[in-house]
């Protein structure tokens, strides 16, 4: 702002065109809004699939390559993905986990000690887990998969509880009851993001049951995302991770 | 019948006095509907207190007491509890669990290997738990309490778990997230009665999150019943624990 | 533990090796928490076949037999058992329970007087009451089964009461309003499991209406498993009569 | 109309006094409306108590009475009942069905064969069964009172049977579980007017339970008001009544 | 009973045989159970066809017709109504109603004053009030038809007020906010059964929405039936005009 | 922004000092926000006064009045409000409605031939019609008032419908079933704000049946606020009548 | 009725004849019920689609065409209107709106400065958002789409809240957490008519979550309609523009 | 092990001796369970003070003090705390978060960039926000708190968005329609941690519309505790924070 008012106290700028840039520099008030979402470089652009046609998803996903960024599509059914993959063979696609990604090969790889965890409690919860595990490696964390966990035969978690307990942050994936995050939360001493799936029946109400069961927990270091929302428990212990492996 | 009919076939019976005596049989032909409930005898009544005044449960227990049972109020206010004791200091008011109970003195303790292990979560899920244990023990059932090991500091219930397991059956309190049962569950070999508290706060919904963990358990050999109330998860226990013994 | 020790205090075994079988010991030190568990031997394996592929299944299944254990999978599709049924045709399907399952031929039959009664309202309820029954019969149990029963037409039940009062437990399956197991648990003494079925239609819910009523039900001695959830209700039935004869 | 018709014809009556008393008359015009409603002569106004106070309450039983009809005051505290009375100690409190009313004396009997069975399953569903009762007696028709007849204990309602058997119309109050309706349902083979109560806990939901369980009754011939409405129950059953006596 | 005991005085009857008898007798207890029901005759038996194949509701349907009485089938598809059609072209299916019937040709006309007004709100809600209209026919009565005359246009409602008025009684049909019933209740003095229909969408909740209003109509001679329980407004009416005009 | 450019071009103003104006200016980059705000200068500061001290309630006002605006506050207690009036005898306050409100006695009366219609349906939706009434005379516009014109006696809204149908807008407020908006936005041809009520009992869990009515009115031109929102629907109504009264 | 009155009186009407004409009269005087609504001219008929035939719908239409209307049809499918199209050509039908419609060529192009903003939140909200805007322009206003401008990138809302706030009425559409009319509602000062969409997944439950967030806005000047109901809002915001645009 | 392995091998420990060294040994098994929480030490004992006495929290209060660990007391009455402080003056109550706590004079300050932003959306949600700035700086986190800056007057919002911006972890509190961490969420680059409150009225059914809201979120990025669960909030908050600090 300063070198536009020298301009016009030097008569180098006139008022109109100081008004013009002035305007756009006040249009770009908001600016600062996205200043530190771009200090989160290297994090990917991150495109929901749902609803949007393969020509949609295949043309913001050449725009994003270009600029050197892992990319990754979240809820593409296979179809979709079958088409883009045709005409991009690098791209992986994970039926399950619904999701299309991309990683650029020469990503510096991220120094640090930390990792996520990734922790589901039955092979029924697999899918929601890998969408956050994917989720979590493509946003360039290192990722731990303990599956088949859950607490109705307890040792299968005890058996890798360290594991986990040296992650710097977890995501715990159940279906059913949903009680693993409150064992798992007791266990450990950092943020655990807790995912409920709808996997269930009856009274299980698609989800409703984990999810206030999660939400319930006697646990402290455990926050609840939505129901078979594996996107965004990966997303938040990325966050995490990140902001520990930064220093 | 038999007899009946000989006295009328022998003609020391009028045929009308017959008839009268027959309706009377027929009139009991429900008693076969109560048929195996005396097989239950030894069991107390059980005077469901709330809504009653102290005048009418009194008048019920006295009865009661006449036959020489134990004697269980369930759900009665501290006032109405004391103005009874009043009157028969025998009795002992247990005022979190909101019960009011008479133990026969020369009651013959029942023999037999078979005890029931009352688990709570927390220490907020007492009272429901005393509850159960008050009733399976005026039931006439050893009860051994294992209070205070919820899932969130699991090592707890570990430190208990094999009293838990030489239980003949379990009734397992908790509140909150309501995990307990399913651990436990998948800890033991006998059944378990769940029994969902209301404590919790917001999301919890009165105890409905509790009662949906409960449910939706994957764990076998759990069933459930209603919110707080630790009068069934004593009674369903103790119904199976007399099963056993009765062998 | 005393031989290794014994082993050290000879000398004929290091302390390494020693350290190593001790660690094993120790990583089986949650053998404790399945001791009782394997009490429980003759109960089959049970496989939760939803999600899970024929080839999955077959595997799993095969390994089991070899242990000469009875089979059960539940909530199996009839183009996944047919797959298996070519090639087990030993093996019995039942369409509408959804389980596929397997007896040995010289099952040692269970002595002992318990039997389990499976009864259930409607004919619409008779595929979850199949799922009941199949499974404790699976699990070694005599099973009895009281069907189309319901509370609308109660005659039928009476005509069928002593049946069911005789049994060791009760397995009661009722949709749509769920009446049936309030009635039955006032005319028997032993412990009813209530399945709530999500037959019915409206304000029914998917089987809410019935599961409501069945927690809701003043009479003593009833617990409830989740909605369509036979397996369960079988399963802990059989838990019950188990221990009855066990004696 | 004719009248006005034939006054104009005839001179007698100008245009502007004929419009004048047919714009009257065709204000009227819903009186067509009231018709039918006029026919139910001889049935009280009814006095929704709740919200209004005592003087309010007070000023239009005076107008009513002055009509000699039968007056019926329902969710009317005790407090405001008290003022009423001390002015008309003629006037009847029923603090628990709170309801106020008052019986002319000089009421001709309603001649019919047609009686109502105001059933309820346990006591403490017996106020808004003595609301039911109370509202219809003042309507005029006889009330048989068949109480504490739940279906835990079946074989109370089995010897109450053939009274509710013979009525025009049941009305069934039921809380909990709220199974009774159902049973009595299949039984009788008049209209069952079903009461759901709000008497309960924990999964009771405020009577949300015994609602549905009355919806979803698989007995035919059961239709169901609100939660606690006592009086609708007993205002339907005495619609019913009425028709079956007027004839 | 007499005569039995009569014949044992006479030495006509061995103890053995009046024992024999009587207990037949005493079976036939439930038989006043009965009693009323067989009142009813000239009811037909109705089928409720879910979940039954058309070889098993053939078999039940014509029995019934060797009894010279109607039939009537709910909640049968097209296909197994055609394949029953095939075999019996004097049958006739409702396809939006979903019922197949048969009316004997030489019945008895009821005779009597009184009909069934069957009013619904909108065309979408047309299937259900055919299903509770066809019913009501089915059982004797005559029923009027007065379809789409809801509120949000009410002076189609006005239109046909009369004829609602004279009726017996009406069934009120309405889906998306239900208010029909209650507007219908304010210009009735007869018993309104109120059907809600699951048409809407959105906050509707497939029927809730309807069947809410319905519950909480501030209209006194209200009561209602399940979402979509065509069938169950159409008996309930039957019940009441049978009443009337048994008279 | 121009007479700063411009002072800076002069010279009379230094480059420090219109970085100041300028960093205003910006600062006022959210004044646009606030731009149409402006434009409804005349409406009062609104209050909402839960949770608020009487002395917090105070000092805001005494800021407003100040600025010759009207003043409402919404939901505040009898307590806070006499403690208030102590001060300023000026205010008034309406305990049903829960308001405390200072109209300017020299506000120039907007003219325009607009008024409100605020309609309810019973006395106990008396309180939230108020709410909303004053709410709407507060901010300037006229109301008129028709009250108790439920649909169970549609005979009453008919006689006041021309008055109805002349507004502007209408605010219509109905608890219980909640059909009333149904039947007037059926009538009417200007926007209907429709207001629930928390009015009732059993079913209506706290308004939620008039909401869910309401939101599936099958009229068209129907909107809806939240439960007991009578300051929203006056709210709605008032910016629709200040915008026809504008022109 | 003063000419039948006067023919009357001159004897040119006999009072048979003058009864049967003011009885038409009467008849009609629901007719002032209809009055408000002929004001509405201009209008056109608006024909729900759901559930009627292409058949049912052309006859309506083509009716409709021949009073020079516009012509809009809502929740119709693709089949029904392509059925259409092929006899009419000149129609046009919306897939994503599910809405067929036909402009008149000359009609009068509404004066007046008002305009309508529809705004969305996401791109899947833009079904429901065109129903919207072409519901408003079928009824004759100008609407400005302003699509895609969501809470969570805020930015692009300010980027067009100019245009927004310059608008008679807004209709703000949200899915998801639907908090998009909140923030629009703080910044605008005209009438605001959210529509939630059924858009999302997990605890969404198919549009409670946005419906819940728009009835709890804490921003005045919202009012609500049902989930996905774009016409609904489309409606309410024409409502509104017509009475400015009339002054 | 080795230890107790080699005085075997040496004869200087019985077999005896051994096994019950070795049995503690393993007793501590789960001792590695807290082994990572022994690596938060610094964090205080947080005690859930809900229906735990003054006598009971005081006891627990001093034996933490005595480890020179700050002090936290949630959930507890001013009764309560007052009686507390009266023995501790040194402790500090804050009334509206219902949390006493005391610090350490001599806490080492956590060195480190990374603060809390606390933020929350108007005054009634003060008290939850309290809660959670509490919790974090009993944790030894610096606060900065952002309070009344709710989305109905977004400007509020921006005024402060750097600070917010320059975090390590936001908890955003807020009621009602809880749209305010949607906003955050995408404005800011690090974790979220949402907390639903009960602040509302009608529809808001005491926090699940907040809740459900924030679940829904369309921004990445944020997670969510229980209603009201301000203590939750601040604590994975904490966990954030001190995981960046500690680096």
């Amino acid at each position: 702002m300063e070198d536009i008012l020298k301009q016009v106290q030097e008569g180098t700028l006139s008022i109109e065109e100081a008004k013009a840039k002035l305007a756009t520099y006040e249009n770009l008030g908001f600016a600062k809004v996205d200043h530190h979402r771009k200090k989160r470089q290297g994090f990917p652009e991150i495109i929901y699939g749902e609803g949007k046609t393969a020509e949609h998803i295949l043309s913001i996903m050449e725009a994003i390559k270009g600029k050197n960024n892992n990319v990754l599509v979240t809820r593409i059914t296979k179809d979709k993905a079958e088409t883009i993959i045709q005409q991009h063979p690098e791209f992986t696609y994970n039926e399950g986990a619904r999701v299309l990604y991309w990683l650029q090969e020469n990503q510096p790889k991220e120094k640090g000690k930390g990792y996520i965890a990734v922790v589901c409690a039955g092979t029924s919860d697999l899918n929601v887990a890998e969408e956050a595990a994917i989720t979590a490696e493509v946003l360039g964390c290192e990722v731990r998969r303990i599956y088949d966990v859950g607490v109705a035969g307890i040792h299968r978690l005890f058996d890798n509880i360290e594991e986990i307990q040296n992650a710097t942050a977890s995501v715990v994936v159940a279906g059913m009851e949903g009680a693993l995050p409150s064992v798992v939360g007791g266990l450990v001493s950092h943020p655990v993001i807790a995912v409920p799936t709808s996997i269930g029946y009856g009274a299980n109400f698609n989800g409703l049951s984990a999810l206030l069961t999660m939400l319930n927990s006697c646990a402290s270091g455990i926050s609840v995302v939505n129901i078979d929302n594996g996107f965004g428990g990966g997303y938040n212990a990325a966050l995490i991770n990140k902001l520990v492996n930064k220093e």
